[in-house]
């Protein structure tokens, strides 16, 4: 069989920035769908200063499934608060629309108010191994300044419709070369990292981005999003309200697959928002899901976290000096999470493209023109 | 003045029943606004068999506000989930979009799964005089069979802009009253009960219901919500996916109205699903909002209570036997709870007119020709 | 029957403060027995500065149980965190232990991190009146700067037992009082305010109060806390570690009484804890409980209400800064919560006299000789 | 050095079972030491009917710390709801006391009211190899009827104090071998299993397990836990009410050890309780601590898994039936719990013996004649 002599693909986020994400592809914007709210400069969770991301995206092997060889369509992605270099916690918090998923880390999250690593998505029967490498490469990377024990946030989603996911493959080395892989700038979108063989409303998904800044009256913060998107049935699919799953309702997922599935949403700002603000703010991930048709199916893990990368230091060892954005103003960063999830599902669509997977499975990319067409009928094409 | 002399009116379900939902009225469908699933038979709350609505709607007076004299604009509604000649308890949850209102109870409800009386709404300065005549009520109604005590749920929005809150005009009678008019069947919508002087992304809004009726194979299940919809900004609204706040940008209240409010749902089904099912129900009525442009602002009290009537006798004294959905089995209730918020809540501004409050406020009822030619321009009218 | 023509005795705190608590009557610890920690000045939740404490207390009646007549026995008592006179909102968070029980507000509480008024307990019946009340008073108080809306918090324990709890004795005025009572200083315990007709571990219960003052290498913080004292039956009664309740296993409560009931605690500190750290706070308190044997019963409202009085201005309109304890500077917080509650208990039991109620149901003070015998045999009496 | 040619000694169980628990060590009791309640026939959590119990302990090496090479003090425990060789989900809650640790699986416990597999305990560093090596283990014994994904539950404790933390000594091979060793009967205690390497109260400490069985007219049922403890300092220390850690204040730690640390507890029982009820009762397991004198210091992980053997089939895909424990009658299950988690703490102390680890840091198993004596001097000893 090919699959055994096939090498498995290690895609660093640098050459898929460059070539994806380096304005040849379009993204949702581009397409005229219209979205609401001013993006950042790179609509993206990097547009929030320090955050820096990274991906290992695992592709080999084709046909049949056996179990341990492949074919392998699986990765891992790390976001960083603040960068790779820094161990400096931030504030934040997470919320859970519908709890068929793992985030580890996040009862210490609720508890302490600080995410003290990154953020790392992978698939669901990898997350262990993800975890502990964090751990070792936590050690090596702060040495003796390591403290005695680390709780990983890791979350996942589901890729076994492609991947073979009883085969383990992702390994500590892929862990480690995302977390050396994170960067700040482009993300790169769709079949790449942990989103590598995800489904999203029954077209081919992954990771997407997307970010909102706020006016300078309302402070000039940013909110910055990254998904995971592995949720969803066709029918229900939305897109700028139009109901794009009934005019594309051909292009089915080949060989089954069900409308389960995940999403992770990892929320970004700079604005000063404590913990209990963060979980408000997490919380709004669940409208932008919504929008897109999505209900939180029982079979999906639709897990969120939101940091802030404002107060740095604010884990010291004596009395810190904070800031806080009042209540009172916290409705931009509300709608900002809204807009910007909704944006990223649909930007890991349209840069995700037909895959196949283990046993000739596969799963289309969303069409552009018939996108394009579906905006038009309904009079939302943006031109 | 007039508004001194002017008699406080109170409107008993019975006749609004009769004069509004008597198909004289067009409720959102009616007007062609397309929506998912299928509805039950009055499309209405009621459609789980037991439930009981009653409305007291309290409008009096005119012009210049004088705390405790008016212009009332204000009322108190009952939701009993197994009728109001029944004290066997039913299981619940509840859950919280965004936190700045009031549903008292709800402590009791989270650590035993049980509602053990009606649901009520009213404004939120009438939360305390309407739960202590609830236990006065039940006392009379109940007899020597009264437990040793009771811890009502009550819930409320902000009528402050149209209705004297200030001058505690809900009186215990105005409760009773509620609570001895709760009737199945049709259920007043619009400017009535808790609702009367409630404003819906700045237009007239107040109660409406909806309901969906599953198919035979899924169980044939009912779930029914009843909305006290109060809150959202005219740009932020959405019905249909049609952005109909920029398409009727026009229309605004008179005399200020920030896009703060609230909104209460209850849903009810007759599903049998446990109270860790109903939280999960509960939770999907943020969807729905969020379908309509709701965000769950800083200022906004969007709280959510389900119940389920199956399993009567539930709360026994001896060991009792139960039946429970499985988990597989209740994406189509999730389906329905978020269809059903949606249509809702369109119901209730559909149904809502324009109203004029303390002094000389004004909220505009959402223009139904408008309403239908936005629905056009998008090419989403049901004709 | 002299009930009848009896009148409802309002009984102020100043009054109880002098002749309570000015030394006249010995505390818990003036007993011997031996408590953790130091307590600070007054060994009261008023030795967190700013925090004043107001009680009304209804005593009134003889005999048989008349609805609406009496005998009462119950109260109010309200505790502000800065005083009266501020409308400065202080951080805050609650947690339950049992949720059988009311502490209305708490939804906004848990969502903006803030309690922006008084903490009022009263009795199960009552909370409806105390909560518009107080709306009414700050209303009053507060003038054009009276925010739109207000929601109290409001908390109840059941006095039925004693009480003519279905003749909502507690009126609006007794209410005003109560506010308007409110001072530093000493705090009268036992059976005064919201604790008037209170039973705990089947022994004569209601308001205690205590406090730590941590050492200044700790931070100097004070914590104080005070309890409405309800729940618990006599078989568990432990003190100090020593079983009492089965030392002193008769003077039980005349004319029945469950072993239900409920508690609240109410923790202060001038700390500088945020929202998600004063959660962990309030949690605490349940440890307080379970040593003096409480379990939670399920007919137990077991509430907890944390604030800090750091960080006025908190509630800005603009960013605002803070300052933060770490956690891993909390531990002495929390052992002071622990601490403060257990006493806090017990205090209200020695405080407490012999009670009779409705219907000649009598509940006895705890005897201070037998107390302190118990603890002679166990080896625990300080002396 | 002696360690490097050391073997990795694996302690199953069995070996283990027969040798410590066959009567001849001394439990808690066995002292003297008084505790309420009647336990089941081994006073331990398989005192539920089905629970099974596997261990793997690892124990090698001695002096000089090297990463990766040891000494190793650490080890990995299964607990089966209804036995390794069954898939049939039990009800289950969680609850936290203190969030500084990780227990994985959670987020779908939570959201779907079942434990779908095993409860594994290990050391902090070593969750997700554990957990991974679960869904391989559950692949192979379901074969087929394994479904697509799985979440496995993982909890932890650090005893990076004693143990080589950072060198990932616990494999897949030692998972498998835990799951497979575990049976019904009598439970290893003290230093075993994911317990070995674990300090409680600056005592050596580990798993422990203890149960309480109810009185017929209580309903019969069983509630046992296992715990593995590993929290606490010495000065807080209390044994049914006697300050136990001032009394043996020496026997300190040797070479540092804060008073920080974990525990976790697992609560089981056959009473037919629902996942909110069972939410309610592993909320209890924290009242048995704090009776030990825990506080749920800010390091301190402590978190708790309840699950209910009752109601087989609950996890069936059409409607199905269950029974009910009334609320009413759920006191003597929170009774149970609290007191069996106590006894469970107090025999994992008993049970370990001292124990020297990396870099010769040594922990003093708590000497029996000492906590007697003490006992005695409080007039607690129960002969």
């Amino acid at each position: 069989m090919k699959m055994h002599r096939s090498i498995v693909v290690v895609v660093s986020v640098l050459v898929l920035a460059a070539t994806l994400n380096g304005q040849t592809k379009p993204r949702a914007r581009d397409l005229g769908i219209p979205f609401d709210g001013t993006p950042g400069l790179r609509n993206a969770i990097t547009d929030v200063a320090g955050v820096e991301v990274g991906h290992t995206t695992l592709v080999s092997g084709s046909g049949k499934l056996v179990a341990g060889k492949g074919p392998v369509r699986t990765g891992v992605t790390a976001i960083f608060p603040r960068g790779k270099e820094s161990a400096d916690q931030v504030f934040a918090a997470w919320f859970t629309l519908n709890g068929n998923g793992e985030m580890t880390g996040t009862t210490w999250v609720e508890e302490s108010g600080f995410l003290e690593g990154p953020v790392m998505i992978t698939n669901t029967h990898s997350v262990g191994v993800v975890r502990d490498a964090v751990i070792e490469w936590q050690m090596k990377k702060q040495g003796k300044t390591f403290q005695p024990w680390s709780l990983p946030v890791v979350a996942e989603t589901w890729d076994g419709f492609l991947n073979d996911i009883n085969g383990f493959h992702v390994k500590r080395e892929h862990v480690f070369q995302a977390l050396d892989a994170a960067r700040a700038g482009a993300v790169a979108e769709g079949s790449v990292g942990g989103g590598t063989g995800m489904v999203v409303h029954q077209f081919k998904g992954g990771i997407g981005t997307s970010s909102r800044k706020l006016e300078n009256r309302l402070g000039a913060y940013t909110v910055g999003v990254l998904v995971q998107a592995n949720y969803g049935g066709r029918s229900q699919l939305t897109i700028a309200g139009v109901p794009v799953g009934r005019e594309i309702s051909d292009l089915m997922p080949e060989r089954g697959k069900s409308d389960d599935g995940s999403i992770i949403v990892v929320v970004a700002t700079d604005a000063p928002v404590l913990p209990h603000q963060l979980k408000r703010i997490a919380k709004r991930a669940a409208l932008g899901i919504g929008k897109n048709g999505g209900i939180g199916t029982n079979g999906s893990g639709d897990i969120f976290i939101a940091f802030s990368t404002a107060n740095p230091g604010a884990a010291g060892d004596s009395v810190v000096s904070l800031t806080m954005l009042p209540n009172d103003r916290i409705n931009p960063l509300f709608a900002a999470t809204v807009q910007a999830t909704e944006e990223a599902i649909v930007n890991a669509m349209v840069a995700a493209q037909t895959m196949e997977g283990v046993n000739g499975s596969k799963v289309y990319g969303i069409p552009h023109d018939r996108l394009k067409a579906a905006m038009k009928k309904y009079n939302r094409l943006k031109e």
